[in-house]
């Protein structure tokens, strides 16, 4: 059964703010609740319709009714489980390893997209400025199927971090030198800006190169979304290795 | 002003049946409209809060208050104008240059963001199965951004097309032979599936090759979204003409 208090702080997650105060955050379905649970993850809750699906993993299960889960659920149509896990505290970036940052994102689909892409590319780390969406938002966390689990979001002061790395950082833009000229290096930070206004010029003077992907119609699109600019970039990024075999 | 009947015209085409009997469809917003008054869209009516912004390019203006586009939209924060324009007849697909493919692809997001790369690529035929969803669905046209004025989208039944060209369908598969080592032909057919279930298995005798984006990670993401391997699969495809340059 669950008690009012709990579904009292279920709803609160849905908002950044508790999050942060309980240090907690919520997610729903088997295929994700399962990837949480093989993973670091700690979980402080599992309500579970069949609590007997997740028993090998998690003394924290408590079986509650589909009419309950409804109550509790974000989704319109929930889906068997709904796990509370604890926020983990950030891991150190590691600069001899490829990362994508990110400036002001802020559609929760772009994001989720974005960090099951860096999971996809084995790019296990994603630097966030302070105004990115917040990646244990629920669209978020929808949007990423599973990946939140592999890769390190890290919500940073951009400006710091490049001013003090020796990784050098490749902005992207519409008219930038084309991606497909650009020979990488083991190791760099790939930065995607907003979704209207691109990289904000504060962080402009911490830019390498500014690169971009070609367009190819006479008359073409304005711009790509920046969740399929990101696919492409890092697309360009890793593929190299490969093709050099 | 706008009368009553406009009114229950306009609302009825948010559904793809009344957009079939009557031929038209709905967009919102000041770059869309001007985009397809720019192209060879012909417009029905225009119903813009300042006409002078559109005066020099069409004749079926009407002009609205604010009040008034705020109970003709179909957005949260209407934007100046709405157009109602016809649905062009399908034009022939011309088996001479690459065509887009989708197999059931069902998320308008997807469908939209889709349209907007084949825009950027320079693909413009994009080839639906009759279960894919409309490309006049709101969701959509606001997700291509223009690109929809650009873009011949095709709906056919896909194994009597693929039973008839000469061209080459390359399938995309979670397993399939890397994209990486393809030789691309001068045109061809890229054939996506639906979000859940891939490529129907009624449409793979008609496939030459099943192609593929490699994985990297060593626990990696279970898929791409439709929409992000579509752009990488596009980039594979256009860059090789740049590169060979």
């Amino acid at each position: 059964m669950v008690v009012k208090s709990q579904t009292k702080l279920i709803k609160n997650l849905q908002q950044k703010k508790y999050r942060n105060v309980h240090g907690l955050f919520v997610v729903e379905g088997i295929k994700t609740v399962n990837e949480l649970l093989d993973s670091s993850f700690k979980a402080y809750k599992v309500f579970a319709i069949n609590p007997e699906l997740f028993g090998q993993k998690t003394d924290k299960l408590e079986k509650i009714s589909a009419g309950e889960l409804r109550k509790l659920s974000n989704l319109k149509t929930p889906n068997e489980v709904l796990g509370v896990f604890e926020i983990p505290p950030a891991k150190p970036l590691n600069f001899d390893q490829w990362i994508v940052a990110l400036d002001t994102v802020q559609d929760p689909g772009n994001l989720g997209t974005i960090i099951r892409l860096c999971d996809w590319f084995g790019i296990t780390q994603l630097l966030c400025s302070k105004e990115t969406v917040d990646c244990y938002n629920p669209k978020v966390l929808q949007a990423t199927m599973g990946s939140i689990s592999r890769v390190n979001v890290v919500y940073e002061d951009l400006s710091e971090i490049f001013g003090d790395t020796h990784l050098p950082v490749y902005g992207t833009f519409m008219n930038g030198h084309s991606v497909y000229e650009e020979k990488w290096p083991e190791a760099g930070i790939l930065l995607l800006g907003n979704e209207a206004n691109g990289i904000s010029s504060g962080l402009h003077s911490f830019i390498h190169k500014k690169i971009g992907i070609p367009q190819f119609g006479e008359n073409t699109a304005e711009s790509l979304n920046v969740a399929t600019a990101a696919a492409i970039f890092m697309n360009e990024i890793k593929r190299v290795g490969v093709i050099q075999k």
